[in-house]
C-alpha cells in the first residue's frame, strides 16, 4: 500500500523527490534496499520485545535489551523525522493508519524517560507492550493484504449479523447448561461462565477447562456441538461466495465500448450493453 | 423483520398511524430513536440477569438488581400494551414469534410475585432464567439475519440426513470404543459415554476430559478424527453451493430482449448484449 | 433407498405383492404406517443396548433388559422372514448390504443362547455390541442420504490422496517432534506416540493430553498447527467443488433433443449439440 | 509421478530399455508388481523405525530390529543403483527430489557403522530418524498429488499474506493478553507464550494447557475465539475458489465454431450449439 497519493510533486527539490521514491514506493534497487532494511529492523525490534517479556532473559541481559531499546527508537525516529520532511502532504500522513502506527513504534520509549523511578508500575507496562505494534509498520510491505482485506470488508456486514446469531444462540445455550449444569459443576457457576463455555464449545476450540459432568449436561453440549458443527459452514460459505465472485470478476472481458468506454462487458456479447455500440476484439 | 402485515390501515386516528409508524418501522427520526433506546434497554435488561447469575455480585446488590429488575419489567410492559393497542391484528402480533417473546420478557418477574417464599426453588430459578429470552426481542432489528436463515432453511433437509449421517456413523464408532478402551478406561465406561467422546472428536472440540489411553484405541481415534477431517467438509460444502446459488440468482437479471429474446443481462445494461436493440424494464 | 430392483413380478399372488409394497416401499399409507413403526423399533432396540451398557442400570434392570431385547429380537425375526417369503430374488436380497445388515440385528441375541455358561466373555461382548449394528437399519429410510454419499464417493480418490499426505506430512513431523521433545516429555516418548499428537493436533481437535512443553517444541507445534489450518481448507475445497458441479448438473436444461434425444443442452443453446437439429422449448 | 524425461532413450540395449520400463513406469504387468513389491518394502520398513522409537520394543527384540534395518537397507541400496544403472541423464535424477529422497533411505544405516561407539548420541538420533524420510518415496506413486499440489502452490501467495496476517493479530493478541493474564497466570508469563496460546486458540486446536483464568481474559478470549471462527474461512475460501477455477478450465472445450466463433462448447458436442454448424478438432 504505498502511499501514492502524498506525491511530493513538481516543484519539489530533486533530491527530495528521490526520497520520497526511496523511502515511499518500492521500484527502484534503492527503494527495495531500503524496505529490506526496514522490515529486518521492525522484525528485530519486535524480537527483542517479545524476548524482553520472557523473565529470565530480561533479568540476565537487562542492560542489553536497554540499549538495543534505544538503538531501534533512534533509527525509527529519523526514519519518521525523513518521511515528515519528504512528503508533502504533511498533515495526511502523521494522521494516517501508517502515520499514527510510525508514531506509535517511539513514542513509548521515550515516554519511558519521564516515568522512571515513579509508581506507576502498569503505565510502564503498558508502555513496553505498546512497542510491540511496531509489527503492524510490516503491513505496508504486504500489497495483496489489501485483496484479502476488501473480501473481508465485503463481507463483513453479514459476517456481523451471523456473530450477532451465534451470540443470542450462545446466550439461550449458556442460560441452559446453567441451570442443568450450575449446582454440581463449578465451570458453570454462573450465566458469563456458561456463555465462555458455550463459545469455547460452538467454535470448536474447546479448552477442556470447563465441561460438562452430568448426564443431561452431556447430551445438551452433543446437542450444541453438532449444531456448531452445521453453523461453522455459514461465514466459510459467506466468504466463498464473495472471493468467487471477486475472482470471476477479475476474469471478465478486458474489452472496452469504442463509443461510450464501458467495460465488464459478457465474453460473449457482441453489443455495448451501455450504449448499444457493436464491440470489437 | 417489520412486521409490516400488521399496518394499522387507513381508518385509524393519525396518532395512532403516527404511533405503529415509531414503533413497528425505523423509516422515521423518532423510529429509529426508539429502536436504539429499546436495543439499550435490552442490553442492559440482559447484562443484569447475567449478573445476578454471579454469586457474590447477587449476594452484595441483591436490592440494586431487583429494583432494576422491576424498572426493566415495567417499561417492557409498558411497551407490550403499546404494541397491542396500536396493533390492527392484535391476535396475529400476540401469535407471533415476537408477540411471544416480547411477552415471555415480562411475565417471570410477575409471576415471581406469586411464588415468594415459596419451596418450589427449581421453579424459580427457571423462571429468573426466562428473563434471558430477552435477547430474542434484538432479532426484530437485524433485516440481513432472514437471508442468512433462507440459506439455512433451503440447506437444512441435506445437513438433516448428514447429522443422521453423523450420528451413525458415531453410534457404531462409539461401541468399537467401549469394546477397545471399556475395561481400561473410565471415560469409556459405557457406551453413551462413548459415543459421547465421538462427538467431541468428530466435531473436532476435543475437551479432552476423555481421551483414549490404549494403543489400539489411539489407532481407531487417529482414523475417526481423520474421518471427521473430511466429514467436516460436507455442510460446508452444502452451505457453500446453496449461498452461491442464491448470490447467483440474486445478480441474474430477468429482463428478456424484446427482439431476439436473449436473457442474463447484466442488471446495469441498457441494450441488448446480443443484438444490440435497446432493452425494457 | 427402496430395493426396488427386487420387485416380485406379476405372476406372484396379490397378497404377496401388496405385502411386498408394504415392506419395501413406502408409497401407501400400510408403507408409511410400517416404515414408522420399523424406525420406532430400531430407536427403541438401539437405546436398549445403549441404555445396558450402563453399569449401574445394567445391574438393576438385568432381567427388564433381557426380556425387551428378546421381544425386539422376535419381532425383527419375523421381519427378516417375511422379507426373505415376499422378496423374488432372495438370494440377492440375503447378500445385499440391508440383508446382512438385517440378519446381524438379530442373530447375536440367538448365538449367545449357545454361549450361557461359557469362558468366552470377549465373544459374549462383541456379540451384545454387534446389535448396535441395528442402527445401519435406520438408512433404508433417509433417500437423500444416497445424493452425499455419491458426492462424497465422487471426491473420494481426491481425499484419499490428500489422506495419504496428511499422514506422510504428519509422520515426518512427529518423528521431529520426538527428536525435539522426547527426552523431557512422556507424551512424546515414541514415534506412535508422536504421530497420534501430531493427527490430534492438525485435526484441530487438540485434546490436550499430549501438548509440547520445550521451547522448540511449541515453535514447532505452533508453524504445524497454523499449516494444519491452510490444509484444513483442501477436503472443503474438494467436496465444495464437486457438490458445486452437481447441483449446476442438476440445473442444466431439462429439453431433449427431438431428433436424437441428447439431453445436457447449455440454457442458451439453440441445436442440439450432438446431431444438430433446432432445439425447442 | 513417473520421470518420463528420463527415458532411456532407443540407443540402449533392449534390456536396460525393459529395465527402465519396470522401474519407473507402471504400464506393464511387471512395472505394476515392481510398484506393489517397493510399496510393501517401504511402508514395512517405515514401520520397523516407528516400532524401534517404543523403548520397550526396542528393549526386547533389538537384534531382531538391527536385522530387518540391513535387510531393507540392502533392498534399497539394490535399487539405488539399478535406477541409476539404468537411468539415461544419471545426473538429474541423482540430483532430483526423489534422487535424493531415495539416497537418504539407505545412507543412515552406513553412516551409522561409522559412529558406533562413539559419544555423538544426538547424531546416531538424528541418523536413525532419518530413516523415517523414507515414506517420501511413496509420493512416486500418488499421480495425483500433483493435482492437490498445483492447486496449493496457486493459492499459495494469497495463504502466505494471510499467514502474516494471522501472526500478526496474534501478535497483538497475545501482547494484551499477557498485560492481563500475565501475573495470574503461568500460563501466560511472556509474550511468546501468550502468542503460543494465540495461535492455539486461533487454529481452533484448544489444548486447554493454557487458558485464561480472569474475568477479562475470558472476555477477550472469546472475542478471539469468534474472531478465528470467521477468520478460518478465508484459507478455505481461496482453496475452494482456485479448486473452482482449475475444475472449471478442465471442463471448458478450446473449440472455436468455424461458422459463427461461438466458444464454450461442451467437450462432447459434435455440433455448434450457436448456429448448428459441425465442429471440428
Amino acid at each position: 500500500m504505498p502511499d501514492s497519493s502524498s506525491s511530493p510533486g513538481p516543484q519539489f527539490s530533486p533530491w527530495r523527490e528521490k526520497s520520497w521514491r526511496v523511502i515511499f514506493l518500492s521500484d527502484t534497487p534503492a527503494g527495495r534496499a531500503f524496505d529490506v532494511v526496514l522490515l529486518v529492523l521492525i522484525s528485530a525490534s519486535v524480537l527483542v520485545v517479545m524476548m524482553e517479556s520472557v523473565e529470565p532473559l530480561r533479568l540476565e541481559h537487562a542492560q542489553a535489551f536497554q540499549i538495543s531499546e534505544w538503538i531501534f527508537t533512534l533509527l525509527f525516529t529519523i526514519e519518521y523525522i525523513v518521511r515528515v520532511l519528504v512528503v508533502r502532504q504533511k498533515r495526511r500522513y502523521v494522521l494516517s493508519f501508517f502515520g499514527i502506527v510510525d508514531l506509535l513504534s517511539l513514542l513509548p520509549t521515550y515516554l519511558s524517560l519521564f516515568l522512571v523511578g515513579s509508581h506507576y508500575l502498569m503505565i510502564i507496562r503498558v508502555l513496553r507492550l505498546l512497542r510491540m505494534f511496531r509489527v503492524l509498520k510490516m503491513a505496508r510491505h504486504f500489497g495483496q493484504a489489501n485483496v484479502l482485506l476488501n473480501a473481508l470488508r465485503a463481507s463483513s456486514p453479514k459476517i456481523a449479523v451471523f456473530l450477532f446469531a451465534i451470540l443470542t444462540l450462545v446466550s439461550i445455550e449458556g442460560t441452559v447448561m446453567y441451570l442443568i449444569e450450575g449446582a454440581h459443576n463449578p465451570g458453570f457457576s454462573s450465566i458469563p461462565q456458561s456463555i465462555y463455555w458455550g463459545i469455547v464449545t460452538i467454535t470448536t476450540v474447546g479448552y477442556g477447562d470447563v465441561a460438562p459432568l452430568t448426564v443431561i449436561g452431556k447430551i445438551l453440549a452433543s446437542f450444541i456441538m453438532l449444531t456448531g458443527f452445521s453453523i461453522i459452514a455459514v461465514p466459510t460459505g459467506i466468504v466463498s461466495a464473495e472471493l468467487g465472485k471477486e475472482l470471476s470478476q477479475v476474469r471478465m472481458d478486458r474489452r472496452r465500448c469504442g463509443e461510450c468506454g464501458w467495460t465488464g462487458h459478457d465474453p460473449a456479447a457482441k453489443f455495448c450493453k451501455h450504449c448499444g455500440h457493436q464491440l470489437g476484439d
